[in-house]
């Protein structure tokens, strides 16, 4: 008997999310079906993140019980990976204690928003970035992701159908950085996030970067606690859930 | 009566290359069909080169003749991009002489060839590089690219079925250098290429980043003018023809 973790990479392009769903090819569905063929019987996984459909994921982690543990930790990704689509790939696999829960153990998560800002577009990256057809403004985009750090209630940045029993989120840190081709990234680590907060995050940044917010403004929407006063929710193309901590 | 050059990006994954050939879906195709919609009248492009299916551009350039350019050059992209596929986009346009020729003008063209070597895959960049499972000794495989630039006789490195008269080529630059997320990328600028010749070398830097061909041999490898000797021909998704320049 052994309870694993696995890390999990995915283009999310072709799928609902990561949450198994009827009538939709998930991620979860995928792990799953490769993780039972591997064991020879049903097994079921609880991932750390649901992230949505379209979202991508470098660092998705779920956990997996069986009884008959008979492939080595180490062995684990690539025998999975044999299973599995070639948009998704199992990159890491240990062996964690019994009790282990991938979403109640979470310490922190780590998220980035890719965003590429440019009249024409680019179809290299169409698929795992926002397009937008404006120029934005990096600096007032630097200063305004500052203002998320810190413990605040995120209700301003929390999508109306969400669950959540408190708003309450601690964000250990946010950051606007180029990548190559000017590709601008939105990297945001923290304790947890709230539906769609990630998402609305980007699209306050981005409304930032054109102007229509501005950067000493975040502050205020914050303690508004007002989702109409925050930007659009950004597209799902954009983010990728890049690790999660435990 | 106008003749424009187009700058055309594409991810090659869905296509048969760029040539226009029956019963197979091509970006010429697109293009054209793209043009013929805007100028109502059928439409006919010349491209500066036949990349293979899989392969990608940033940078592919293309040619046109029209009686009716009633179109500013500034204002092409965005309305020929109205009518393209997500996975092609004109990113510049500009009205060229009458005698411009797309493939005998050009004088030098870039490519750069991606790899991603590690025992796992990432989805989020297996359409757009070669995934290796091998760890590459970069050091040795910076020293090989050297041995590339100059005049030479690249029938080592050209398929078989290439329909060259001659089989010299100046290589002007040859570099390996390494991109976010451990991509190594491998960069030449040439005045001209053989039919997979830089997939060929990107294959034999592989193989010497594995140790199966060292990087003082690439030298005698260009002496022997012989096929054989060269590394495999790496595959097509790693490759991207990022710019032509006239």
């Amino acid at each position: 008997m052994g309870r694993y973790l696995l890390t999990i990479a995915y283009k999310g392009t072709n799928y609902a999310g990561w949450q198994r769903q009827d009538n939709a090819n998930t991620v979860q569905e995928e792990v799953e079906r490769a993780l039972s063929v591997l064991y020879k019987r049903p097994v079921a996984v609880m991932g750390a993140s649901r992230t949505d459909a379209g979202v991508h994921a470098l660092g998705q982690a779920c956990s997996y019980l069986v009884e008959d543990d008979f492939v080595p930790a180490h062995k684990l990704p690539l025998a999975i990976n044999s299973h599995l689509p070639p948009d998704i790939s199992a990159t890491f696999a240990k062996e964690v204690h019994e009790s282990f829960h991938p979403i109640s153990d979470t310490r922190n998560k780590t998220y980035v928003y890719k965003i590429y800002a440019n009249a024409v577009r680019n179809p290299l990256v169409s698929e795992t970035s926002w397009h937008v057809y404006n120029k934005l403004d990096i600096a007032a985009m630097k200063e305004a992701a500052a203002s998320f750090v810190g413990e605040h209630d995120f209700s301003a940045f929390c999508a109306a159908n969400g669950s959540a029993k408190t708003f309450v989120r601690i964000v250990n840190s946010a950051e606007i950085y180029m990548e190559e081709n000017n590709m601008i990234c939105f990297r945001v680590n923290g304790n947890g996030f709230l539906y769609n907060m990630v998402r609305i995050m980007a699209g306050t940044l981005v409304y930032v970067g054109m102007g229509k917010i501005q950067a000493n403004e975040i502050k205020g929407i914050i303690e508004s606690k007002d989702r109409t006063k925050a930007g659009i929710t950004a597209p799902p193309e954009g983010l990728c859930l890049v690790g999660v901590c435990y």
